[in-house]
């Protein structure tokens, strides 16, 4: 690990006669150009160019508070300081295996300038494919317990960029994406969909989430996200239409407050990541090494890993999560068997839900005393399922669904986490679906922020790893608890199960938008792609052919990766499944090959510590040929690689399960050309001989 | 024990030709009639008569609920079944030792006149001195989870009452009594005083607190209150000028609904308490009555207790709470002093505020992380103290502030209750000060009703006894939770120390108000009357004489009373103290000799298992005498009396430490004639010989 800290000169920019200075920063290659502007009234201003091509114009920066009530938007500024940053670190897990955190930062000292007087920072950092920025609020006499009434900070992108978005909305991510021109969003015709879902938490016409993903008419890729989301709620986009200049959202509590905080503390970063190659916003991994550092000294529980699940029955109606109906899918004989296959194939958990008492009673009704997270049903023997698993060396994997009661989840936490490690079990499942009591508190707003860290924090002291459903979207803050392996919080393939599904763009998107704060729990995998096996009058289906499921293991980057369909379909496939039996779940590198939001992406990735590399190439609706070399490989080495690929007559809607396996031995200069079928894709492992 | 269960005809009286009819109950002596009345449009009504005089005059009955979107105030009479129940109890601690329930009930269960056809019954108590009603929502298909949206229950009193009323708001009942006609009720101003408390919570001009108590011209004593409050928000009451009708204002939360209830469930009771006499509203265990016997199958842990405490001397500027001021109370070395006090004096308990880090910064700031109620300052050595306290044969009280972060205890209540345990401690002080977070809800509101009953009842899993301070009013519970010793839950002692204070008036008030629901944390036992003790600028003082705060151990019940002022004041004082030292705090017979809201309270009290009485007789700021006769004594035993009465020149405001004490030797024919000075009281104990 290098760690370079260098001092740069600030150059204060003399704009115009009798105006204010301006400060400009570039990124360490000198591709992007950060300008800071402050004008004679003391508004701040920033704007971003990416080779002289405009990324963000001209952006206001403040905060409005209401205790005390004042606006922060006009500043003297009292000092500017700047430093150079190089590191290299090493995540517990990850795309690679070793992140170089390379930046140049600067920092204003600035005077609110009322009589108040209160001090802030603002600080930016500019990467060579992005920039980080946050407002600071160091201890002081001027101010110590506040709230933040909005947050005033604009990202205006001054033109009507296409854009990948889904509706702003305090509770729920769980949308499909939306393509359109800046100028065409309509988040309440977006919200409006028959899913399934309630989507009572809309926030207006013009609100979008991030991560928004935009492609500018000049080619430019644009992302504007946020990252180490702590202690705040998350941020929403309201887009002003006349001038595509972005206003904040933050997700509001009972008192339509945005954030409770007391000096010393900080805004999460405000993030653009922007590049004219697509490939490059994919591999950016700004996001992250804007969060902080691991806080875990001893990684050596945490381990990336593959599940199968008593799960995926219910959704295609084979069982139910309740025990009521008489289909009771957490039964001890049938969980067995789940851990018999798992024990056969190499897959490290087995998640069970619908294991604890309580499933009957709770969907919808907002209801706070549903789960104790330690009763499990009658017919789910505990205690011989822990030795079962035990002597498979498979884990069962916890189940916490909170039904969105938090208050009284956080009255269980130490029992239940005590409950699991009793039981033999360090991995856990996490889910918020409803409503979120305390009521008066969304999903996405500060205190539910703060909850997922407490839960996080807690889980650090139990040695747990985590996955978390329904919760805020991440800002990579799993750099700093790297056993919070992954989060739904997004459309899952669920969706395919029980409404119009996800169309085949979906997962082209996800990588580009969701993906960018972290890795998600899509569940991949499903293999009997018609869902009507167990309710025959069932007109849903997965979205893809076979073979893109497979190819979702590495597009859809997690440590943690479900195989999700039932055993006896995988049965039916075993040629097939050995891809998901073979492919890794942490990697010493990443290659994206190519790559464009809502029509393609082909990744390779090199598992941790062997010379196994996997592929993955998906597409939307459209047929294509993924044609690549695989220059990524070792000189004078051979591989033996093998494809799994749609049949020459497959096509998601009409033929998706066929599928053609094929061996052959290649080398560094082989390129490879292969044909995707209409909502298709393709899987790869290539082995050295 | 007897408990005798008698069905009794329902009487329906057609009360003019083509009307529907009215039903009719009577209390068991006959002195109340409750009728209910149905009429065309299906609308429920009742009224009660004391004797034949208006109580409450043809009030609605019904709930409007949110979800489903329905009002419930039309009705079909499907069933009215009826009563007569008759039994003794025997509190595990109280004002007498055997509690008569003897009522009349009358059920009648209605079907919902909308399509939904919800089923309900309205279940009515009558006693002889009062009568309680609720509603019970059976389980049902035609309805599960429900939303209350309001309470349309009515209480027409019909007439401009005299009233002794405090304003209506959702998070305080700590306000000085208003005494006015129900005509001239003014909550917004009455809201508005300057003593230090924020009153953001003011529900409207119109909005009063129960226990309400009032005057009728007639002579008649009314008192409106609920009874077993759980899981359903407190219940204020909005006038109506034009009529003097009472409406109910249940406490809202962050979305204005009042309840989410599931069936089966029910509303608390809603009590009226009316007699010609005063004394007869003292008496009363209708409250205590209507709700649920002891869950406690071996109260053998709970035990009614003095204290004193590291406490006053925050509220006199001796010391502080906090440690970074340099004054901080709760030191090793200052406690020892407290305990060495107890244990001379036979005092059972030492409470320490302030022993636990935080207190430098919470009050005020709505901060959700302050206490963990496990961490004492460095200079408070709870090791040492706890096996000090254990030798000295005296009990430390534990404190929980709880800062009004609720959120924030429920995460710690297991860890808190366990660390009690393991210092020796049983009985905590439990505080909310301060706006409650969950933000959104309020002291008053469902979710906090819950949280308390949540406290209570992990602490009788703990074998813990509470006594909770700013808490929703008390309405009886402390019949099914014995170890709920006592509440604050009203304007205690302590604003005399930093406020206007409290009236002369206020402790022969509070009685009839406050206490209706149970027994209070009073605080009393002040004999160093003027404040300026430790800050000379102070003009603050108790509104009482010295011998009033001695007469309050008697007039306040609670089985947990404070001797509240310092050691070394009640060191100058110790012939007075005697009085502290001998009164019990568990009885087994109360008698109300004289009693007049506002005016004057005299009462005696025999002691638990023994043959000692002592009785407590206070005034307002008029002077009177105190004339009785000890007929309450055993015949033909003599008995030592000891009179603690202010002295001659006496004076609340000019000369209030000024005391007599007398011995004498009277029997059951003797009659006392004792003068009481403005703002002042007496005490005696009488003890046989």
């Amino acid at each position: 690990m290098k760690q370079v800290f260098l001092l740069f000169l600030v150059i204060a920019i003399q704009a115009q006669s009798f105006a204010n200075p301006d400060y400009a920063c570039s990124s360490p290659d000198g591709s992007l150009r950060l300008t800071v502007s402050h004008n004679d009234a003391g508004s701040l201003h920033y704007s971003l160019l990416y080779k002289k091509l405009d990324v963000i114009k001209s952006s206001m920066l403040g905060l409005e508070l209401s205790k005390p009530k004042l606006s922060l938007s006009k500043f003297d500024i009292t000092a500017v300081d700047s430093l150079i940053f190089d590191e290299s670190w090493k995540p517990v897990w990850g795309e690679v295996s070793s992140i170089r955190n390379h930046y140049k930062q600067i920092r204003f000292t600035v005077k609110e300038k009322s009589k108040a007087g209160i001090v802030m920072q603002i600080v930016f950092r500019v990467f060579n494919d992005g920039i980080g920025f946050r407002y600071i609020f160091p201890e002081q006499a001027a101010i110590n317990h506040f709230i933040i009434a909005d947050e005033l900070t604009e990202f205006n992108v001054g033109q009507n960029h296409k854009a990948f978005w889904i509706p702003g909305n305090y509770d729920t991510n769980e949308f499909p994406y939306n393509i359109t021109r800046l100028g065409d969003i309509d988040a309440e015709k977006a919200n409006d969909i028959d899913d399934g879902l309630s989507r009572e938490s809309l926030i207006g016409k013009n609100a979008v989430q991030t991560p928004l993903m935009m492609k500018a008419d000049n080619g430019l890729y644009i992302n504007i996200h946020e990252a180490a989301l702590v202690n705040y709620p998350a941020m929403h986009l309201l887009i002003d239409k006349s001038n595509f200049n972005f206003h904040t959202q933050l997700v509001p509590d009972a008192y339509n407050n945005k954030a409770y905080l007391q000096a010393p503390s900080q805004s999460p970063w405000r993030t653009v990541i922007v590049s004219n190659r697509a490939t490059d916003i994919l591999s950016s991994k700004t996001i992250l090494n804007l969060n902080d550092p691991s806080v875990i000294t001893d990684p050596s529980y945490i381990k990336p890993q593959k599940m199968v699940g008593v799960w995926w029955e219910m959704h295609v109606n084979k069982s139910t999560w309740e025990k009521k109906s008489g289909k009771h899918g957490a039964y001890t004989e049938n969980v067995k068997r789940y851990i018999d296959f798992a024990s056969l194939h190499k897959i490290d958990g087995v998640l069970v839900e619908g294991w604890n008492v309580g499933w009957e009673d709770w969907a919808g009704n907002w209801k706070e005393n549903v789960f104790d997270f330690i009763t499990p049903y009658p017919d789910y023997d505990i205690d011989e399922l822990t030795a079962y698993a035990k002597s498979k060396g498979v884990k069962i994997i916890m189940h916490h669904e909170t039904s969105g009661s938090v208050s009284n989840y956080e009255r269980f936490m130490d029992t239940a986490y005590r409950y699991m490690l009793n039981h033999d079990m360090n991995t856990v499942k996490t889910g918020y679906v409803g409503r979120i009591i305390p009521r008066g508190e969304h999903h996405d707003g500060q205190w539910m922020v703060n909850h997922y860290v407490r839960v996080i924090s807690k889980m650090t002291g139990y040695k747990i790893m985590l996955d978390a459903h329904e919760p805020v979207r991440p800002t990579g803050l799993h750099r700093t608890y790297p056993n919070w392996l992954a989060c739904e919080a997004a459309r899952g393939n669920e969706f395919n199960a029980w409404s119009k599904g996800n169309n085949p763009e979906h997962e082209t998107i996800l990588p580009f938008t969701r993906l960018m704060g972290g890795p998600m729990d899509y569940t991949p995998g499903i293999f009997h792609i018609k869902l009507n096996q167990f309710d025959t009058s069932s007109k849903n289906q997965v979205h893809t052919t076979l073979c893109k499921q497979l190819a979702l293991y590495v597009t859809m980057y997690s440590p943690l990766q479900m195989a999700a369909d039932l055993p006896e379909n995988y049965n039916k496939h075993l040629d097939a499944f050995k891809f998901i039996e073979d492919v890794a779940v942490d990697w010493d590198d990443t290659k994206i090959l190519e790559a464009e939001p809502g029509d393609y992406i082909t990744i390779a990735r090199k598992e941790k510590g062997k010379g196994n590399w996997f592929v993955g190439g998906i597409t939307d609706e459209q047929a294509r040929k993924s044609v690549f070399k695989c220059d990524f490989l070792d000189a004078g080495k051979k591989y033996t690689v093998t494809i799994y690929r749609d049949a020459s007559n497959a096509d998601w809607k009409s033929n998706p399960e066929a599928y053609t396996i094929e061996k052959k031995i290649i080398d560094k200069n082989t390129e490879l050309n292969i044909p995707l079928a209409p909502g298709g894709g393709f899987a790869i492992s290539i082995i050295p001989q």
